[in-house]
């Protein structure tokens, strides 16, 4: 397969994008080919040694910050919507970015086009609990939404962990503020009247903390609250590490405790890291679409062009196709 | 003051929350009264020895897992019930439980009533954050709101952070899913355009992962979406210490750092949990109404008769009705 990589997107591109490719490329030997500005990322092809690698030129880039429907509308020689047009033309395989999520949610929307029968694309980050991986959906591409659509991401995020994640009749909760039926506002309610009466294995209402505990694996909600949800994770994850960095600075004696137990709590900020498990499928569009983490690491990365692969060769999109079409 | 008691509510109900009445009771000095099955409450008032406890008797109980508004309507010799109609009646100057939450923020409502010129009660829990805390209302009391609503939370919670936490120009946030002006859904929107208007030190759109970095004194939202920020706190916060632990057990070098980090640890986890603050302030009802945390410790239960205390004295009910009458 052929695998576009928006070189210009994110906190510490094009550097850590173009390592990340180079481990990636390394251990899976598919096609490369680099988006972005052609004389900052030559060099780095250079230095990082990546062969199987094309790059195409692009001289517009769409920042962090920048408001995303403008952005994609004025800047279409950005490696973001060059990329996706690209993948709609059949030019490659599978898209990856670290860049502006609202631009890529709309780019993808606009150039990638959705998938026939599809009413909104959805951002949908893999979380880590304590016994395995649970798929949100929506995780902030739809932050005005109805019921019709939290039902359609329940199917696309069941064919995921189907597909990817071989969970072979994944349990889908829908977020609440409490477990019991008739719990939540009225589109709370009303979309878990729609769950309740589809083929699929809806196990009710989840509690945010029962997330942590694995209670399903597909988590369904808007996309105002799964950001809210995504972000507060981070949040916490950041304030512990904090917390832990002092208690291990407190004192010779809790600093040697840290030296004995660092690997252990290396590992430990591994499986808490989200973006560790590949960034966010962007499910409903037409192609396999990657969100990584804006602060990814050429580790995250890497991570994330290993789900674009699983994406692809699995077949979640034609497997969403067809759920769609029948 | 009279602090009155809910001695009937949450998991370790009545023991828990008399073995944190004894320890408050020892500190403070004030008049408690316990509300609950008598029978079952005086062997332990004896058993921790505690003076100055009058019990008053009821023989409803609601338990947690109830539908709120049925329980308080037919509960009326509930523990809940009837200490909120005693502080609606003067005849105690705060009440605190650890009981169905639900319930309470109902119960306050219908018997405890509101200050005069709010619309809506709010569940406010004291956030920890790495620089201080922050105060998040409404975290469930109202899933349906409007941006109103919103609007008077941030009044209510800026009188709270100046008279408890003695902040001079509390900054109030609201929580949105981008740090830009213009981000969100409608209500979102039309809230934060509210809040510019408002003679408050509104200091714009919060993301969840910013609360973290004590981004602001006062983080307004709806129950719904401050529901799920709160549970997702707990949630995560339970992961890292479930991973924390498996780090420590891996071989004996890791255990002996266990050790060695043990206090530290101990300290690290009650700063980032919650319910260690005191539990939440129910703000805008017509009397000092705090709600300990469901789960809550003796520990747990200390601090929230603490913060009630604070609360009364403070004077925070006093300036929010001056505030709202003018």
């Amino acid at each position: 397969m052929n695998i576009l990589i928006d070189c210009m997107g994110g906190d510490n591109a094009p550097e850590a994008v173009v390592a990340g490719v180079k481990k990636a490329s390394k251990e899976f030997g598919e096609k490369i080919t680099l988006l972005g500005l052609e004389q900052k990322i030559s060099p780095l092809v250079r230095k990082y040694g990546i062969e199987n690698a094309e790059i195409i030129n692009t001289s517009d880039n769409i920042s962090a910050g920048e408001n995303a429907l403008h952005a994609i509308k004025s800047k279409r020689d950005s490696s973001m919507v060059v990329g996706l047009s690209m993948l709609r033309q059949g030019k490659g395989d599978a898209f990856v970015s670290a860049g502006n999520t609202g631009a890529l949610i709309g780019a993808a929307t606009l150039f990638a086009r959705r998938i026939k029968g599809v009413k909104r694309i959805a951002l949908s980050p893999i979380m880590p609990t304590k016994h395995g991986a649970t798929i949100l959906i929506d995780a902030g591409a739809n932050v005005d939404y109805n019921p019709e659509f939290l039902a359609q991401f329940a199917i696309m995020g069941e064919v995921y962990m189907k597909k990817v994640h071989d969970v072979a009749e994944p349990r889908i909760g829908l977020l609440n503020v409490g477990s019991e039926d008739g719990k939540g506002h009225a589109a709370a309610r009303e979309t878990f009247a729609l769950l309740k009466n589809m083929p699929i294995n809806f196990v009710g209402n989840i509690e945010a903390r029962d997330l942590a505990e694995h209670a399903c694996d597909v988590l369904v909600t808007d996309g105002f609250t799964g950001n809210v949800l995504l972000k507060t994770l981070e949040g916490v994850a950041s304030m512990m590490n904090f917390y832990l960095k002092q208690a291990i600075n407190l004192n010779p004696s809790t600093k040697f405790a840290g030296i004995l137990l660092k690997d252990a709590l290396t590992e430990m900020q591994a499986r808490v890291d989200y973006s560790q498990y590949g960034g966010a499928p962007v499910l409903g569009a037409n192609g396999t679409v990657i969100k990584a983490h804006g602060s990814s690491s050429p580790e995250a990365f890497y991570h994330a062009i290993r789900q674009a692969i699983a994406f692809h060769k699995t077949g979640v999109n034609a497997e969403i196709s067809r759920v769609f079409a029948s």
